[in-house]
């Protein structure tokens, strides 16, 4: 593809005017959206109100008059639309961890005769480490963790496991699980579904309710742009919400919690997966962040997210000294996320001679080179320039200077 | 006391100079410093500077750059000083309620052959409904509950219950619990403790290495100063450190969270009870809110805080007109936290008054009137002003005005 067929793509794009809501560096690419969501200024104006006027001036009054403790149930609702979800089936609080510790307690108490937890090897390992702390609090006879590859996940729903819970994209390869028809077989076997949505909430068109998704928990700091940690978000499916019962019970998920007493009483519905006093700060600057989606669809950004790494795909295969990068997502963009994995023995060196050059991807052991694609920042020219600089690291074989191999302990 | 005397103790207050670290309302006197703690410069600064620069400008560089990745730790290092602990034995994250689930299961594992936890009734309910939370988890056989009233306490130590679990103040009356002596006499019966420090962290002396405590939780949003909702910290006994293994077991407390392996392996040290990502922003807060304890002793802060509350004692009985205000604190400042609670048949209105006239105090149902002393904020002449307005809102019956006795959601 020529350089005028690129600026045309920009010109053409219906999302390149969102750039302008993001304070982005101006000397850097940026394809690490996928880790952390870059900062808006509706994220940074509101942060300075939460901070000066309604803390400051306010102060415990805020709670009340700016809303701080229905905040948690708000923010949920505004990200249930990117989900597929009814906005009352979505809340947000503490970490991804911890909600899919009260998601996996919640399903299992349903399932009553059953007790293994089935999720993929190369599931993000966090949701992996608190299934098996659930299941060493709990004993195996209740909580069993079972981890198969990928190709074996049909099958080990045949042997009627309490759940599956799997991430809906790959956080190495970007692979993208087709999450209707999973949740089918499962359901079909009896199992329950928890959905880890953190690689693909803000970028992938998503439809929990109508695919009959059971559980499904999520980050906000990615594609939702809401700051570094930002609180995670919960979705339980409508038909679950009376019968279920989390343990984490803290005074927030209580249905009178100023009333102090001694039992604890949850709430109805959604808000009885909230827990301790949630991070006020942290949480309202990742709801004013959610305000950019308030004019696109997702499957705009899907679009456009789908064109972004084609082209990213296209430009390295037409380039003959980048022969030796391996594409290691699939290349179907249907089985896709919106990032992309190349293996190099040197991924690390290459990655920090990226970084200094400008672009901003990362690395992930032991050798993969993991581009991600925010559709709501990234230009197809930004893709060109950041194929071309790879190239000329390549071909220069620049990665081999300046301690760019000096192994730093990154994220 | 009179008007020269009060403004001698102003003048001749070594901490009088701390008020100048804050950024708060001119025409408020703020005595709800117990609820949530007001904003310093520093912490304004803070948040300017992990948005705008870290987040905005470095984006995912500030793991490392900015040592997010270490900021748990390094928050709790700050804390510990103030609980006279080690500083590595102290991390900041999550809510107290969450630490808590984690510090209850920890505690239960090591009495393999008990497992009642023992707490007061009128302990704060976040604490209660966790602790029931984990017994409707586990089942009774392996936790159960049990609540007694406070004069019960240490009989209820002689049927060897595994966890005593108590609020070092308490939130309604701040009746302050002599720590060093129940952790004495629980450890005499094998018994192991956890204390929760929300209400004493910051503002009373304490020494958990020193009085041999075993477990402790605490918030970081009342007199810490951190922002609403503030992440939370826990601390665990040197003794202890090595043998406990807690179930929500996130990335962050892994040996290697970067390796991305899909086995647990927990942390050494205090880092092994950190979960998922910590909210940076408010995490980041908190860190420079703590920087003004920096200068200050808690013997300084215990000794302003006596004084205020003291005289906020006196200038109550001394004003006959006052008579009505039924003081439900223990009478002995050594038996106190930093903070008063009145009965009155019209509390709830005298207080919404109160806040009409720029004194902030708040209510507990149902009928206390509570006023919190922040020994870095309150002049004395505060105190005197705080008392006359009450007086005159009580003898003109203002309170029964303009609606205050009409009920809002308080926090």
């Amino acid at each position: 593809m020529n350089e005028p067929d690129i600026v045309s793509l920009d010109t053409a794009d219906p999302l390149a005017v969102k750039r302008d809501d993001f304070d982005l560096p101006e000397d850097k690419v940026y394809l690490d959206g996928n880790s952390l969501g870059p900062l808006s200024h509706r994220a940074r104006q509101r942060a300075q109100e939460v901070i000066d006027k309604q803390w400051g001036q306010d102060l415990i009054a805020s709670w009340n008059k700016h809303h701080w403790i229905d905040l948690s149930i708000a923010v949920g609702a505004k990200i249930a639309p990117l989900l597929g979800a009814s906005p009352e089936q979505v809340v947000c609080c503490d970490s991804v961890s911890i909600n899919l510790f009260k998601l996996l307690s919640c399903a299992l108490r349903l399932q009553t005769d059953r007790s293994t937890i089935v999720s993929e090897q190369d599931n993000f390992p966090t949701d992996l480490y608190i299934a098996d702390g659930l299941s060493q609090l709990l004993g195996e006879d209740r909580c069993k963790l079972r981890l198969v590859n990928e190709a074996c996940l049909e099958r080990a729903l045949d042997d009627d496991p309490a759940v599956l819970l799997l991430s809906h994209i790959n956080f190495r390869t970007g692979r993208l699980h087709d999450m209707q028809s999973l949740t089918r077989a499962a359901h079909q076997r009896g199992c329950l579904v928890i959905w880890d949505l953190s690689h693909s909430a803000g970028v992938v068109p998503i439809e929990l309710d109508h695919w009959q998704v059971d559980f499904a928990i999520g980050c906000g700091y990615k594609y939702l742009n809401g700051g570094p940690g930002a609180p995670a978000f919960l979705y339980v499916a409508k038909r679950h919400l009376a019968n279920v019962n989390q343990p984490l019970q803290g005074w927030m998920g209580h249905s009178a919690p100023f009333d102090f007493e001694p039992g604890y009483k949850a709430r109805d519905g959604i808000g009885q997966f909230l827990s301790g006093t949630p991070p006020i700060i942290s949480l309202s600057v990742l709801d004013a962040a959610l305000d950019v989606f308030a004019d696109v669809s997702m499957e705009m950004v899907r679009a456009k997210s789908i064109r972004l790494s084609e082209l990213f795909i296209n430009l390295i295969k037409q380039n003959r000294s980048l022969a030796e990068l391996e594409l290691r997502s699939p290349t179907n963009s249907d089985d896709r996320g919106s990032q992309l994995a190349y293996a190099h023995p040197s991924a690390y060196a290459i990655c920090q001679a990226l970084i200094a050059a400008g672009i901003v991807a990362d690395f992930r052991s032991p050798d993969l080179l993991r581009f991600g694609f925010s559709p709501l920042i990234l230009s197809f020219q930004d893709i060109q320039h950041s194929v071309q600089s790879l190239a000329s690291i390549i071909v220069e074989k620049r990665y081999l200077e300046q301690g760019f191999n000096q192994r730093l302990r990154v994220t």
